[in-house]
Parts: C-alpha cells; structure tokens; sequence
C-alpha cells in the first residue's frame, strides 16, 4: 500500500508517524507545508518539515511539541547578549539541522533535496517532500496589518486574530518533484488533522496539488483536526471563530469538503456524522487522537481498517 | 596612554588582557589577524580575532586556550550525524556569536564594524579591529601541498612540515578603519609575542601597516613568542626549525627585526640580550609569561615599568 499525507506540523506529523508504524515508514509519503518557513540569525529554518522530522526519527520534544528534546540554548543566549534575534526559540540540535540544511541550500541544492538528505541521515524511511522548492509564505492579515505566519504565530503568539491569509509565492510556486506523483500514484491520500488555514491552505494554493487530487480515482480522507470542540493543537478553534466558521470538526470539514471524499471524526464528535455526509463527504468514525507516540500503531492500524471496512479502500 | 597591539590569537590577546589590566582596557587597540578566518558549516569564523575577544570578555576557556568555557556541542553533533564538517570544534555560545556575526556580514556591514558591535555587547572597552575587512587568507605550503591555514593548522593537526606561507589577497587588501591611526597615534606600539609567520605575517601583508610601524617616531616594540626555547603555545617552534632558523626567542627576534625597535625576553632568556642588540633591536628582560589570568596585571605593569625605566616610552 501506498499512502501519502498533505501534512502541518504536529497533528500532521503524528498521522504520519502513526499511518508510518501500522503501514511500514516507506509505505508512507509528507507532503509538508514551507509557508511557515522563516530566517532566523541567518538560518532557513523549516519548522513544519522539521517537526515531520524529528517526530519520525525520534528526536522530537514530545512535551513542547516542537524542536528537539533535552536541548541546551548556548547559541541562542550568546546570540541574544549579541543583538541577535531570539524570539524564535531555536535549541542547539536544531541549530546543527538549520546549519547543515541552509548551507546545503546555499550551495544550490533545492530544499526538496535538502530534507531527502537530512531524513536518510536521520533514518527516516518515509519520504518527507516541501510542496514546493519555490518560495511561498504564509501571510496573515490582523487587525494590525499584514504579518509572516511566525511574526504572528510566535513574535505576537498568536493573540492578534486573523482577518485572512494568502500565501505569497504561491503563483508561481511549482510543486516540488514528486508530489504530484506522490498525489497520483498513492493507494490512499490523506489531509492530516492540521490547521486547514495556515498549515493544508499553503499546500492547496500550490498550482496543481489541488488539481491532482481532484483528478485521483482513489480516496482523499480528511481528518478533523478538532476532537470535541477543542483543537488538539495550536489556533485553529479561535481562528474558524474569527473568520466566522463552527469551531467545530464540522466547521473544520466545510473547509476542506471540496478536495475530499471521506471525512474522519473521533467517536466523541460521531454525533457529527450526518452533517458531514451533508458536505458531500463521507463520514468516517475512528480514534484520531495520536498524542501519545505509544498508541500511534494502533490509531494508524484503526483507521486502515476502517476505512478498508468502508471500502474507501482500493 | 595610547597602547596599540598588533597580535594573533591566544599569545596575543594575554598581553592586550596584560596592558588592559595595567593601563586601563580603553588604552588599548588590538589589531587582530585574519588571515586564519574560515568558512564552517556557513559560519564565518574569525578565530584569532574571537580568542581577543573571548579573553577580555571572560569567556575563554582559558584551559583550552580557545573558544568559550563550559560549552555543549548539540549543534555540531547532530550537523555531524547530517553530514555537516565537524573537525572545526564549535561549542554552542561559540555558534552564537558566529550565527551573529555571519548575518551582519551578509547584510554588508565591514568586519571591524561588526567587531566593534560584537566587543561593545560584550562589554570589552579595549578596541579591536581586523587587520583588514577584505579578505585575506594565509595558505601554508607543505610537501602535500598548499593548504589554508585551518586546514593544515586543525583539520591536519599541524602535522605537515611547513615550507612557506603566503596571504592570498594581501596586495590588494586595505587597513580596516582606524588600523593606521592606531598605530600612527599610538605612545607605544607593541608586536604581540604571536607567531610570527602566521599571526603577525598576516598583518604586516596588509600594505600600508609595515610602513606605518616604520613612520612611527615612539618605539615598536617585540615581544619573544618563545621562552627558554619554548613556544607557549602552538608550533612555532617547529615552523622556525622547518624552515631553518633558530628555535629559539632570538630565531624569533630576526623575524620582526625589521619592524621593530626593542625586543623583550624572559629572564630565563636574559641571556639572548647580546645576540637580540646585535639584530640592531635593544634587548629588554622583564617577565613576559601571562598564562595565569592573575598575573596578568603585575606582568602588564612589569613590562611598561621597564620600558619607561629604559626610556623606551615618550
């Protein structure tokens, strides 16, 4: 079987890692989210890539849900008495990954390449794709002006609300090589439960990943990316009320019906079901919290075999 | 007192630490070497030019004789494990100020000014400049062939007999601001018991410094980098034999013959006076051996005592 997952950061990281432990890690296929990437003291960093990373080669801090675990933050200290930015906490594992990585991506190298490198480094069987090697940035528009995702995300810490988003670059962004194949080619493709706004959006606004999957004949599960009213993670409740949506898995789902064809939602939002099937999606009723990296095999292996038992299935 | 000190690193910044401590840290300008600068993991680091600064800052490993104290070394390991050149030991707070530094330079600020701002966060009221803001570079010849100076110096362990040593860029290097108005105004210039070849050599290449030293009309004077026949640190003793002059304070002494005026020896080598007065140099004894942080001030006061009693100062 082949799966792949448009994926954000941690929601998508843990789908990846838990479909990666029942299907086999080379089974499985990220197609990960650049518009959250930032220069930071000279560094690229990739924070979503990063978190696909290091879940999957165990590095991951579990805890924060960020960054690498049992860091030590002499770099980011001496930078800050020296001027340099320290709002983006960055440990020193991760500076050793940025280093590596952005040195690679001076000498030419498209960041494609970059991650396949610095994943078969790490161990990492499952192949880890950008969207696209092109620039493309998540900006959010506030109450106070327009902001890049990690200005308002971490400098501002999300407090400002979202009056909008686009994705600068995605024009003429071109997928990077072997998305669209990934997209085509796979058993099975699903839209992890991450932010559909800043983290599925700039996957989508990439000319011609939407299209590929509205082309496959096989199945396009989504995951709600919200579990009884609450976010596992990060904005996305606050910001569907923002913009005016249910901040709710149903309000989640309106979002991303038109390149879906299943929807999943936890046995606690099942009552969810019918207003799904409304959308045109098909609802599916499955575990889909994968918190903990120990229930990961079993929630992927869950999920396979309900949707096998749907015949959403090949 | 204006003091202005010529120097490479560790040799160099104890005696700009050692007339800091006894003149007042503003008196002193350090004129710092370039010519060992390299290029790690897209980090530009000044290594001679860190060693000064760490010194005055409290922060060198003084054990070590280089980089900051108490490092952890999580960046390099995992830029390690990716494939990211390790044989350049780079500790963390280290990657800090580099990280700092490099982003400075890629926005087009000079070296010196970057320096002045990285010393002014530090607290360092001694000023230090590079040699030159353009590039220079030693390269060391050696029966393999012809290396950078890192190459042969880290990577290579100094292993490699030396046969010569040029300054790719010199001819067309300038002094960096306040290079010649520090040594032109200066009550005392003096050439840091560096090696010679590689510490000093670098320097006196930048055309315009050798001439400057030989306009002054106060005294120049040299420091032995050797003592008892002993470098204190680093293979000068060895770069001297290999290329066939005496390894001792007086080898040393021919070298900066031309630049200087008085040349200072241990009292261990008290003894070398009459051969160091035949260099047409005058032979001064005063304790010259700063290992010890705290000694540092009675061995600075030492030495401008004595050249004040010998009317070596204005």
């Amino acid at each position: 079987m082949r799966i792949t997952v448009l994926c954000g950061g941690l929601g998508g990281s843990r789908l990846v890692d838990s479909l990666g432990r029942a299907a086999g890690a080379e089974a499985v296929t990220a197609i990960g989210n650049v518009g959250d990437d930032v220069e930071i003291l000279g560094l690229h960093v990739s924070p979503d890539l990063d978190t696909v990373l290091y879940t999957l080669a165990n590095l991951l801090d579990e805890e924060r849900g960020w960054g690498v675990r049992d860091e030590t933050y002499g770099a980011l200290g001496l930078a800050g008495e020296l001027g340099g930015e320290t709002w983006f906490t960055l440990g020193g594992r991760d500076i050793g990954l940025h280093l590596v990585r952005t040195a690679m991506l001076r000498d030419g190298r498209p960041l494609s390449e970059v991650t396949a490198r610095l994943a078969s480094a790490l161990g990492v069987a499952t192949r880890i794709l950008p969207a696209t090697d092109d620039s493309l940035r998540t900006i959010v528009t506030t109450p106070d002006g327009d902001l890049s995702f990690q200005d308002w995300f971490v400098r501002r810490g999300h407090r400002d609300p979202v009056l909008g988003v686009r994705f600068e670059g995605a024009a003429d962004a071109r997928p990077a090589p072997g998305v669209l194949d990934a997209i085509h080619e796979a058993d099975l493709v699903f839209l992890a439960p991450s932010n559909p706004f800043v983290s599925l959006g700039p996957i989508l606004a990439v000319p011609g990943i939407a299209d590929a999957l509205a082309e496959r004949s096989g199945p396009v599960v989504a995951l709600a990316p919200i579990v009884g009213g609450r976010a596992l993670r990060g904005p996305l409740a606050e910001m569907l009320a923002a913009q005016g949506h249910e901040p709710t898995a149903l309000g989640a789902a309106r979002l991303v019906a038109e390149h879906a064809d299943a929807f999943v939602v936890d046995p606690e939002d099942e009552k969810l079901a019918p207003a799904v099937a409304e959308l045109g999606l098909r609802p599916v009723v499955a575990p889909i919290v994968m918190v903990d990296p120990d229930h990961r095999a079993s929630v992927g292996r869950g999920l396979l075999d309900v949707l096998d038992r749907e015949a959403a299935l090949p």
